[in-house]
């Protein structure tokens, strides 16, 4: 079972799909089995992460930022890839650093998330973009 | 085939489940197909390392130790969320940056790690914990 | 069914094995399904990333070697797993922050890749290195 979903993005930040992947699941006919999530992008990524405190994400968000400046940055005066604007390898580069993948067993209909886990489409990019996930599930 | 371990953890580090994957696979009736591991946390993660010496694994927890510090030193002062210690918010970048999940190929029951290959559980907070890993095989 | 690749590398930097996964999957029986693609080693890695501008890839590379020098650089004093050569330890750490494993579905014989994704090895070691990449696809 294949479903493609999108997202729009309105720049950087997380953006909670934990919703759609679980209704993709419920309409599975087999109760168990394995969920694959996978972007088609690579200058986004996933990432589970926690659901509760909304500063974890900022704070999530904020650290990637540190760790990779935008390329106007002085810091940054090495990189090549510079064409498509300053957010452009750093988004590369922090997709690199998370996921493009995601395995998630599903019991009875239910992912086995635990309690403080969300899934997310992590978007690295400053202008809004349109962003496609694909939900695959195959029933034990 | 759906199994639930538990590792108690006692601060951070490189905990081996590796056996605990080899013996769920060796009861699987297939003998070929796909392993899957998932971990329910987000403030402890998985990963895939050298298995020989233990210094690789003292270095990777020191080398995230620098890269992600506790909240307490000053350079992490842009942080907000504080209020499970000083060693959450890093725990959960230290997950964001290795992995909640692992596909692992399975061949006449025993997945195809390499030599040097084992299977860990890398804890990122200061207190004991009881971590729960799902295995999840399906055979071809 | 399953297959294990091997890729000869020379040096550091990221190995395009696209065109391989996409005959591995042409040649399943079932159109629909799960591919996961699996490395066997702890000191190169996997990555998706984007197939247009080869800048992108030499900036990643770049990227990692300054996040981690190899050990004969100062900052690097504390690393105690040495004895294997400078370019080592960090090897490990940056296989340890991207990916062994990847699944990526298929629809009608074909990886569901976005337009700007291909598949590539990240070889961390300085040294030639023949690698082995698992290919396991499960039809729907």
């Amino acid at each position: 079972m294949i479903e493609t979903i999108r997202i729009e993005t309105a720049g950087p930040g997380l953006y909670d799909f934990t919703g759609e992947a679980r209704r993709f699941v419920s309409g599975a006919e087999d109760g168990d089995g394995l969920l694959t999530v996978f972007v088609r992008h690579t200058s986004c990524s996933l990432l589970i992460q926690e659901n509760a405190d909304p500063n974890v994400l900022v704070d999530l968000q904020a650290f990637f930022r540190r760790l990779v400046p935008h390329t106007d940055d002085p810091s940054m005066g090495w990189i090549r890839h510079n064409t498509e604007g300053p957010d452009d390898m750093p988004a590369h580069i922090k997709a690199a650093l998370t996921q493009t993948s995601l395995g998630i067993p599903v019991q009875n209909g239910a992912m086995m998330l635990g309690t403080w886990q969300g899934l997310y489409l992590f978007e690295h990019r400053d202008r809004p973009h349109r962003r496609e996930i694909v939900f695959h599930f195959r029933g034990d």
